[in-house]
């Protein structure tokens, strides 16, 4: 059976399950034991937070979610690194790369507010908007993943009437691209025109779209700074590759790819400058991942 | 002084005006009458639904909006056809190509149950993500906008303590992606591959991403299927130039710039089929509006 992205059929937001195996039967999440669902092929399906690991936060509409491995079952603490060539670990980057919808359930044993008295608790869909490697309170490598709750988005589901049963079409998932006021104002200043590539995508009439692209991530974990200094003007397309650990920033303000093969450079306004600390953080966490 | 996008410093959701100049004065809505604020250069900021035209439908989180003109200010009738050069319209265009958060203010004489007894509330911040140009009930051409809004993002705000007043840093905003199971479906036809431009972009460890793009977009107003007769596998710049208006599908399946001019053609696996329908339909939406 191919793994199954989305939210089963006839199960619903904030339902309860009882245990693993009622998890298991619902399609809600599949292994007996494991916390993650997945593999690196084929992206992570679903996981429980537990509340087993001492990194993990949980906000309600985001969670700070430490991956698998390193633990000592009995103790519960961390006896070892934690690597993403682990399967769990591999196919939620997987999942974060290609925007997969994974399930989250939520088990009593969570020190979060948000976590049921007793069993499992369905949390509904997330996406894997960000990942960190960090040292944890134990000492050892941890990888920090960050869960972002996908909004509702029924009305979609009713939109082709008919034409498919409308339980078997998955929730829609977005794509979240961090757009402040900053982020258009390095817009406005390259004029819509990508530093890495010169390309301007026109749309309607001649309108143009960019992207401001956080070069060290906003918020938690990576607490960025929404400002223009850690910003660029980039098309869609360099934006996504930024992101997902396959272009990096040289001290130069030249571009590699994942190889370290050049791959052009950056062009700047005199107006316009992206501080270094900001390319290393993004360079770093990338190289410590792998 | 500059248009500010954004909900201003010292305003929050839900906070009730007696009247438009209250509005005018807090910066949540400039315009003593017009019902949007904005320009085709700048974007709209802002705008209040008053439940004048017919055709609205306020879904709380989506709002179907009938753009500006045309309307006798007595009957509240249409008596003439909406453009998409009037300043309103073109305004909140550039916004929609350009994802600018557009403030969103309910008055009181709206049909709807999320306007409040008395004068305005605002409602906060919504991306116009779709428009339609369409026959009205009175039978003249309205320009019909879908508005999204925007989820709570307070958390960024936070994200660099110190450097900036928190209340000046404007909301964050997103870029919706809808990627369904059947938009994975397509993704893993190509593998990943932009059916325009062959690019296929890498991230961390050679894990690809690509977009599931709608021909006929999903949801009101349009009612696109979430079928794979209705989807395309595309770059984000081809996905991004198809949804505002940059981009055509001829009927032999080649490609055209907004000016008309041949830019290639679309790959097909023999698996997979676009509908003439919903090419014709993409078409047509941006030419009518022109």
């Amino acid at each position: 059976m191919p793994r199954y992205f989305g939210t089963p059929p006839g199960v619903h937001v904030g339902q309860q399950f009882i245990d693993r195996r009622e998890l298991h039967f619902a399609g809600v999440h599949r292994p007996p034991q494991a916390g993650i669902s997945g593999t690196k092929a084929e992206g992570a399906d679903s996981l429980v937070v537990s509340g087993g690991y001492s990194d993990d936060e949980d906000h309600g509409d985001y969670i700070l979610y430490t991956g698998h491995g390193g633990k000592d079952p009995n103790s519960s603490r961390q006896i070892a690194h934690q690597t993403v060539e682990a399967p769990g670990n591999a196919g939620l980057i997987t999942s974060m790369v290609q925007t997969l919808p994974v399930r989250v359930v939520r088990g009593r044993h969570s020190a979060s507010p948000y976590a049921p008295a007793a069993g499992y608790r369905y949390a509904g869909l997330f996406l894997v908007t960000d990942f960190k490697p960090a040292i944890g309170v134990d000492g050892f490598t941890i990888i920090q993943f960050r869960l972002d709750r996908i909004p509702e988005q029924d009305e979609y589901i009713a939109a082709a009437p008919g034409e498919r049963d409308p339980a078997f079409v998955s929730t829609v998932v977005t794509r979240r691209i961090r757009d402040s006021a900053v982020a258009r104002e390095v817009k406005a200043i390259y004029d819509f025109t990508c530093q890495a590539c010169g390309i301007s995508i026109e749309g309607f009439e001649g309108r143009r779209y960019a992207e401001g692209a956080h070069v060290r991530p906003l918020g938690k974990p990576h607490l960025g700074a929404d400002l223009l200094t850690n910003l660029l003007c980039l098309c869609p397309n360099h934006h996504t590759q930024l992101d997902n650990g396959g272009l990096f920033i040289r001290r130069d303000m030249g571009l590699e790819d994942r190889l370290g093969v050049g791959v052009g450079e950056l062009t700047f306004k005199k107006s316009h400058l992206l501080l270094q600390e900001n390319a290393a953080y993004h360079r770093e966490i990338w190289k410590l991942a792998s």
